[in-house]
């Protein structure tokens, strides 16, 4: 009756290893999604996104699915036929974007940037035009860059009226994020990012400028199941839209909770010093940084070109038999990178020291783990 | 910094108590979504859920989700704009299936029939007309109504090539299932109904006719999410789509495991003995079925008008406060009836003996579960 289930350190940028207190709310016992408990554990969930997001004023929710959800549920509320939406694309996820606005009717136009490096918020500008919708990645999973949402947001908020829509998910939970100062409309992320709590929930925050091109649409949207009117329904005006996944409810709370109470500045400190500590024990036996400007360098996402000869396949495929689990590229990074995960718990050096005294024995190298440890001792010096 | 959780007894039309086997595998270590180990486990949920289905030949899957999703994605993959979609209308659900495939631009004409009464075939078949979809509700959990389905498959497949889309939530899991002998395109449910897992995932079925149909649509379906080639992909190419909740995936795969193993008709004796014994209960006392016809209800879903007099908000209040979840009506049923669901692990003697025991302190009522037990014992003989 009882299946093999392996138990593997999770280096992948996403899902991240549980939080202990997300595991143990994920076995409380069962409630109905209209119980008045369940309801009020909502509104706290809600008050603490907005802690998250920077957004004392914004409406936020749980989409009841993944971070994918999140992004489409921007476009299905916010977008109709033949707005214009000028999309940032710099890697699978900003591509994902593109597509889905020009699925629910929009006028796509796009500012690209190549594989590995940021948008530049000077082609933002030149392009901005009367876009209606301005959409971009803030961290793209695919390839580590971090795109310098700071410099875009102004350029939007200044020269347009245009809503500015943002994919939050290797970065909110990660650290602060101000939603609010910086004029953002909709920002979404996915629970097993940087909260580590299980997938299947989306965390969202909408701006009340978001709501009101919402209310004011000629035509409902198309996607009945998120809705903007329906998630007030049921986040607000406590009626039933439709059955929430209330276990993946309580596991969210408790890891966020446990998020707010760490710090989102001591988490970006967390993410910083592991990922200096990796990146100073892998160099010098030859991965190199894939995003060559520090500064467009995501601190979640570690993404490392392999030394020559590394056979990425064979390597991962021995990792992952000896219970570790590492993510390659996507798309045309397939082959060529690997992307190391510092979300939530997985920026936790136990984690990663075994992943490197492992790679010592696979690759014939030395001094991986003393490297690291070195570093992460001059780090915490330095704090 | 611990919230307190009540531990409730579960008596809704779902969420339903979780069967032991999903609690365990809910706390499974995580894996990755593109892990082996979890992409093997998805292949044994789609050929248990071919099993629960009847559909020898359909593609299944896990939809990322709750149930209503999965009533969307057959709407959004197989409906284009304009297309004549037959809705048949007798409860809150129907009514969101019309809803839902007019958002996606169909011409939506509906077949309705009364509160607590069941869809005629014949009406289905003066009105079918050119229709490219039939879709309808088996079983209504907003009134406890069961849709003549095998009628009106059958009128629908003798009559038209329109696809038969059919919303199993309540009977799919709780009872044998011929998806492909009456010729049913697309069905769907949630993992909280008759399987008693943890929702957020919608197990759907699609036949070999539905795939070709959404092969041969004009323009892409707006729903990325849920995009039966994106479905593919994952299911079958084993190619990255979206993250998928693999927490709800485990817990599924040893909730349907256990269903199939008890057996489909051991399930559907299982609702019938309690759900005649909890009438048997209480109609003596006042309750009366909602359903007039006896073939029409639902053996999931026990739908009981009260009793003159009764107050509704205040006695569930009551209930609530002594640990016990019931539901009352929906829309316009709300404040006439109780829904009590029989669905996977809330058809269960020892949940509803200590239902009818306070009913009896709180009602002035005597011999409820003398009754219960009487009327099962009754029911066991006879098995």
């Amino acid at each position: 009756m009882l299946r093999s289930h392996s138990k593997l350190v999770l280096l992948t940028p996403g899902p991240t290893p549980l939080h202990d207190e997300a595991v143990s709310a994920l076995a409380l016992p069962m409630l109905g999604h209209m119980d008045a408990e369940v309801l009020n554990l909502n509104a706290e969930i809600q008050a603490d996104l907005r802690v998250m997001y920077g957004a004392p004023n914004a409406f936020t929710a749980l989409l009841s699915g993944t971070g994918s959800l999140g992004m489409e549920a921007g476009f299905a509320n916010l977008v109709e036929a033949g707005d214009d939406v000028l999309v940032l694309v710099n890697g699978t996820f900003g591509a994902r974007m593109a597509e889905m606005a020009a699925r629910y009717g929009a006028n796509v136009r796009v500012v690209t940037a190549p594989s590995g490096e940021a948008i530049d918020p000077d082609d933002v500008a030149r392009h901005l035009g009367r876009a209606r919708m301005v959409a971009l990645v803030h961290g793209e999973t695919s390839t580590g860059v971090l795109n310098p949402l700071p410099d875009i947001a102004r350029i939007v908020r200044e020269k347009s009226d245009a809503l500015l829509c943002v994919d939050a998910v290797t970065t909110v939970g990660m650290g602060p994020f101000d939603m609010e100062g910086l004029g953002i409309d909709y920002a979404y992320t996915g629970s097993q990012k940087c909260l580590s709590a299980p997938p299947g929930v989306a965390p969202v925050a909408i701006s009340p400028r978001a709501l009101a091109r919402f209310d004011a649409r000629r035509t409902p949207t198309p996607l009945w199941y998120c809705d903007f009117g329906g998630l007030r329904d049921y986040w607000e005006k406590r009626s039933y839209h439709h059955t929430v996944p209330v276990n993946l409810h309580f596991a969210l709370h408790a890891a966020l909770r446990a998020a707010l109470r760490e710090g989102l500045y001591a988490r970006a400190a967390r993410a910083r010093d592991v990922g200096f500590a990796v990146l100073s024990a892998l160099q010098p036996a030859g991965f190199t940084p894939f995003v060559p400007t520090e500064a467009a360098r995501l601190p979640t996402v570690l993404a490392l070109r392999l030394p020559p000869g590394l056979d990425d396949a064979a390597v991962r495929a021995e990792l992952r038999r000896r219970g570790m689990s590492v993510t390659g590229g996507l798309g045309d990074t397939a082959g060529l990178i690997w992307r190391l995960g510092l979300m939530g718990e997985s920026a936790r050096p136990h984690l990663y020291r075994p992943f490197l005294a492992t790679l010592e024995d696979l690759l014939g190298e030395r001094d991986l783990v003393r490297r690291f440890d070195a570093a992460l001792s001059l780090q915490v010096a330095a704090d």
